[in-house]
């Protein structure tokens, strides 16, 4: 299986981000405030009818199936529908990831209510979608090498407080088709989960390759 | 740090759920629809001016910070915000866990667009959402004891297709404070990630016990 993917201009890029971005950023804090809310009951459902209709408007053209669009000029696939980092997805925080000129990445994000597992903690789920997704990010040197997670530990030191956080991935070493890659999540007091994984060439790549 | 908690009855608890039930269902085809679509941008931009009008309406009032609800019957923490299982959040597929008598839980799901990493694949940090907390289910009895995810070790044999799966797990053992649990997801053709837990009780409710 390979994977087909058009290339995309770094004008078309900005246009479309600069039209979905507000729309996305806008659901986001509907899932927000549709998990705080305390409004009356009549309200709640007039919430409904109203989501409902905008759906219904949203819906009336799709593009068809998953597209991979690729950045013209840095050759990186445009993060669309990803629930990590995608900016078309109500889902991802989103992250925005720095890659370093040594193949490192990092990110700092914010996480709120829609994310939390115990009170006030992020849920652990969510540190391992944010460090699955980086350790790839750094294990497939910004996602231009196909290099898909074979194994990934988590090592939750403590909890992680909702608010303000940073993520960091590196890859430790290379064999063969094999990238091993370490990475952490930190708040303001330190390292509060650790993370390693093996990313792995997919057989198709190593043919083409 | 013990964590306060409200009893809920089991009628109340109801009467939420049919209230915000509509609300999350119709928040989470929005988010689907804006990924999907691909309207004129005229329709884009109203949708985000309904969308957040919405949002100012459900924000007029708030419940303040974390709640935890405990069902009068089941003894169960109410699954509200929670971001696997939570039926007020739209970023939950969500899991609905099926607890068995030997303790063993499971759950069926159907994971669509907002979950996609590879085309047509389930993200592998979602496939880390959903083991962590089927396997914090089953190594905290139903969320009835505290424990919580010390190491989780995921081991991905293939990629997990969009579309209907199953999770299952259970509990290997326990030794003092720690539980060892396993589970894996599968779909129609066997199972596509594996994954092993260690889920300890914190220093707070050792005292409790």
């Amino acid at each position: 299986m390979s994977v087909p993917f058009e290339v995309i201009s770094a004008d078309e890029h900005d246009r479309l981000q600069e039209l979905y971005g507000p729309l996305t950023a806008a659901v986001r804090k509907l899932v927000d405030a549709s998990i705080r809310t305390s409004v009356d009951d009549e309200t709640v459902r007039a919430a409904v009818a109203s989501i409902e209709a905008v759906t219904a408007s949203l819906d009336r053209r799709q593009h068809d199936g998953p597209r991979t669009l690729r950045h013209e000029i840095t050759g990186r696939p445009v993060a669309w529908a990803d629930p990590a980092i995608g900016w078309r997805n109500a889902i991802a925080p989103p992250l925005q990831i720095q890659h370093t000129e040594t193949g490192r990445c990092w990110t700092e994000f914010t996480l709120g209510a829609a994310y939390e597992g115990p009170p006030n903690r992020v849920h652990g789920g969510i540190c391992a979608l944010v460090l699955d997704h980086l350790l790839g990010e750094a294990a497939s040197e910004g996602l231009t090498i196909p290099r898909f997670t074979g194994t990934l530990t988590l090592k939750y030191l403590r909890g992680t407080p909702l608010g303000p956080l940073r993520a960091e991935a590196w890859v430790d070493r290379t064999e063969g088709f094999k990238a091993f890659a370490r990475g952490r999540i930190l708040d303001a007091e330190g390292v509060t989960v650790e993370a390693e994984g093996i990313f792995v060439m997919p057989a198709w790549a190593r043919e083409a390759g």
